[in-house]
């Protein structure tokens, strides 16, 4: 398949990931968490998250997000989200039938929630007819590319928790946000007030694998049964998280996230100024997001993949990871030059 | 951690495994399940279970079941199974909190149904009180370690169906049947009249993935959406896929399977004749089920880690797996001798 | 308590409904709906449905709404419906967590639902991670007292079975619906190709009990064991279907729906005028919608129960029920004018 | 439908209770439980239950049983209970559709659960694949008509809360248990220990409506909402509160379970030498089971209806209901011989 911007799950794995696999692989453990590597990995989300974290590893970002959101609340609870929330829109309905609670779906300009917008599902409470809201969950980066501040964070957490309720971040790319914030996941996530984390790496060079974090101790106590119910438990799981520890030690998290967030600068660079195409949310971590016409995008896919976002607005998504390199980038605004200029002359 | 027969989960991977994931990892692939190695793994599949075969990549072996229950039946229907199944016992209820449906269990003196056995819940068909029997799932080998010949999976999956139920096998270790059988493992399955399998790997030296193979079309149409709603779904799905590329291509499968049915056959003659130890199940595949007195189990798990697999009847189990040797057998049975020998002389 | 217009649910029941209680009180009758009475009640749906019509009583209405979605999808499917349906707002998610599925909200300016409104969520069929539009439902008359007509429903029948979903008609007050139309059960689901309509009968005279009405003979296959497993299989089923039987027998249904129709105008009328008043909805059958300052409403509240439906945007809602009389709205509306006064006097 | 023996279910309601409908139909009353009937049953109940009682009414038995195992566990709980528990054999999976959870049987000689029968399944407490046993439930009068004795409750209700585990009683005849053993409900139950009682009505002279009864002041919590979200939640509810009311004044329950109890035991004087007949339960409560020819029961049911409780065992079950009289059994006694000495003659 042609390199692109489609996603970045369709880049492969870093060689450190796969040289953390060929060490693990060395005699027999104990299965389902209670070999050595997941012992050590325990330690490291301390050290990175603070001593109250523990660490559950999963086998993907539907996995991490439904649980987190299962640990928090039962079936007559709701979560607020933003409209745009890969919870609310991709996961095929999971949340809602492991959990059977409702999404109070919230219209946001970029993905990202705040107070003001959160209170409009905050009445019922304590109306038996309603589901009562418990939880909030955001994306940090938002699904839609963009930031939260650590003042936004803590802002959000300080609400969130004034009114009962809890805050849950999906973190599928919490390394991005970290890198481009120039902050530790500490501070963003058990230093602000989060209670959940689900923390991805599959989309930053892992091969399989996120983990749950749960940063309020609440949370911990008949988990390791939730993950097991919900098929979430992995039996050689010395094989993800040695993933994981890779992810920690040399910074693997930091320079491959480094590398993404420049790259889609990069790309934002090449091609924002190119009449005809508008670039519809702030580029701050890997994600690039464009309105351009119809006919160009569609043109534009026959040479590469990648999604229409929304397909009633003409907008269009252009991931980089980890392994995007420039040259990718400068084929791919040529390209996209050469389609405008077809369909220009076209006319 | 010390070598032994706890689990077939215990052991590593395979070096083949490692050497596809290294292969695999090559360029962009299109996520979840559209890239070219799942397209390759599906042909394969079916050169495996016959055309109709239609294979769906999943994370666990619990993924697995339950998907292909929840392909099978709606909640207010019931899966006949054998007491000691699988999906009765070790699941912590994944089969009842996905599916909503009833277990009917029946008590076997090894692990496997008959129809005879059957019988017993086939009452209360069409009373809206009861739940509807829809499924009959059996283990191959059973989780006793005891195989169904080809002949009794005929006769089973022709009752099954003249009482308009399905079959399902959990064939988690379905190689190592393979090869005591000396069959294929569409004969074992497609050609018996079987309509949906899970195939393990994961036992039998890959690193995490399974596969829900669908025999009967009828159960295939929702699928895709099944899998994802149930957090099965695999984003770099490649790395799942080519590890059961290498499994079926140069027959890792079988030379796996085979050596850990040799060990477990050389276990067993190395125990059997110690005064003491009862082999309660016939060891027809990679495990050994053995009862001994409980000062003697105890005191060996001082030693090795092995589960006590009925604690009322002192029952333990110990499994072979790819990669035990003969030194593992030597060592072990020789433990449990000094043990032994400690024992009575601590009389 | 004071009578008032909080809810028709604060009604009692009409007298001949406690006559034909009494009279099914005759010596034994089968259980869970295999007497004579229910048997009658098939044929009396038939009469105002059409033949094809299967009729199940349940218990309310959270379980005729639930359990029509039920029969007509699973958990990967979704339901679009307005933002102001009863489902998504006040069953506290049971539809959520009954079916598992995804509910499609559409803001509405008047609680119906067009073609146009429900395309916005015909996207992403056919693609896993999104769940799959499968029903559309509607209430007829809306939550807000609006109604669609027969051509409406006709057009939004065809629209939504051209796009392979079905059609649900919420009809808690649906003899409110026909007697505003001037039309027949029949003409307003059957004949425009309704699948599966809640009719309710609780809020319109009886005292407990509401029918699920399946259309669609593809609905009824399981529909039995569906009722029992979400716990809505009545015992002493005969004094559900008493009550129904003495809805349809002598027009009782349509006596109350004219009654508390005829009064929401009478009470429409009365209030209209009132400066400061303002009607928010076409007042079509038994409600009446009203925005009026909160400072007043509040106040009324002190002499009247009513729910503020709104709170944002100062709508409140007053329902007429089958026994609301003249002297009911002449003394509410007299009262909603002395409050006006003493609001303006104090200021 | 000719009077028998089916069910008690088959029977019509009491005389005093179509008057308290009739009396409750009076004017407006707040819906869903804030009427003040059903804050006058609260007090009602407390007094028959002890003052931490808390009573919501439901629908119907189903209901109860599953809202208390639903207020007590979440879905990787299970629930230890007798083979023959209603719960386990007549809900269709209700319980498990509803909590997720696993069922946990246990076989009995006469349907009454003791420590020694539950302990085998105290196994597996802290692993995390095994499903955590968390409540008991058993029913007074058992499924099978039988009694526990206030002290076998007592020590039983030990053991569980020695255990970490709650009682949960399915009292669906609770009446025809007090009377038979003399007690008060409170005696039964807050006494002796029980956190959550399902307390029937329906089988002794009500209409329609049974009442969960917590106990235990940590089940209270988040109740309200997990009834409207099970679909229990009864609109017009002051109906059935006033049943109940009805229930406890004039001591209804007492004097219509004394009867029914006191017809099973001449229903038992009158068939127990019969030759050929066998009881096979001691007859504490209401219901008789015998065991008879199948030739003989076959036939006896072309005059009456009844079920055959265990086919395999020729087992079937007579109930006695509030209604019962003594002609009824003198005509079905007389029947019974009639059918031997017919089947006995035809040989």
């Amino acid at each position: 398949m042609k390199r692109g911007f489609g996603s970045d799950n369709h880049s492969g794995v870093s060689p450190e990931v796969l040289e953390a696999l060929k060490a693990a692989n060395n005699e027999h453990a104990l299965a389902y968490g209670d070999d050595e590597i997941t012992t050590e990995l325990t330690q490291l989300f301390k050290q990175q998250f603070g001593p109250q974290a523990e660490v559950f590893p999963v086998f993907n970002g539907t996995g991490a997000n439904v649980l987190c959101l299962d640990s928090m609340m039962r079936s007559h609870h709701a979560v607020v989200c933003a409209e745009t929330a890969h919870i609310n829109v991709d996961e095929c309905g999971a949340p809602q039938r492991l959990t059977g609670a409702r999404l109070l779906t919230v219209a946001t300009p970029d993905g990202k929630l705040t107070p003001e917008l959160i209170k409009q599902h905050l009445h019922g409470i304590g109306f038996q007819h309603h589901s009562q809201p418990r939880v909030v969950s955001i994306a940090q980066p938002t699904e839609l590319g963009t930031l939260y501040s650590l003042q936004e964070l803590k802002t959000l957490s300080d609400f969130v928790h004034a009114n009962n309720m809890l805050l849950h971040i999906d973190g599928a790319r919490l390394a991005n946000a970290a890198v481009a914030l120039g902050c530790t996941f500490r501070q963003m996530t058990t230093d602000i007030g989060a209670d959940a984390v689900s923390f991805g790496g599959t989309k930053n060079g892992l091969m399989m694998g996120e983990s749950v974090v749960l940063l309020n101790p609440m949370l911990n106590e008949d988990f390791l049964y939730r993950r097991k119910q919900a098929m979430q438990l992995c039996s050689k799981m010395r094989f993800v998280s040695a993933q994981f520890k890779a992810y920690f030690n040399h910074d693997l998290w930091r320079r491959n996230a480094q590398h993404s967030n420049a790259m889609a600068q990069m790309l934002f660079n090449a091609v924002k100024d190119i009449p005809g195409v508008e670039i519809v949310y702030p580029v701050q971590a890997n994600a690039v997001f464009a309105r351009l016409p119809r006919k160009v995008w569609t043109k534009l896919q026959e040479h590469y993949f990648f999604y229409d976002w929304d397909e009633a607005k003409d907008e269009v998504r252009w991931m980089c990871s980890f392994d995007t390199t420039e040259d990718d980038i400068l084929a791919f605004s040529d390209c996209l030059k050469r389609v405008f200029d077809e369909c220009n002359s076209a006319k």
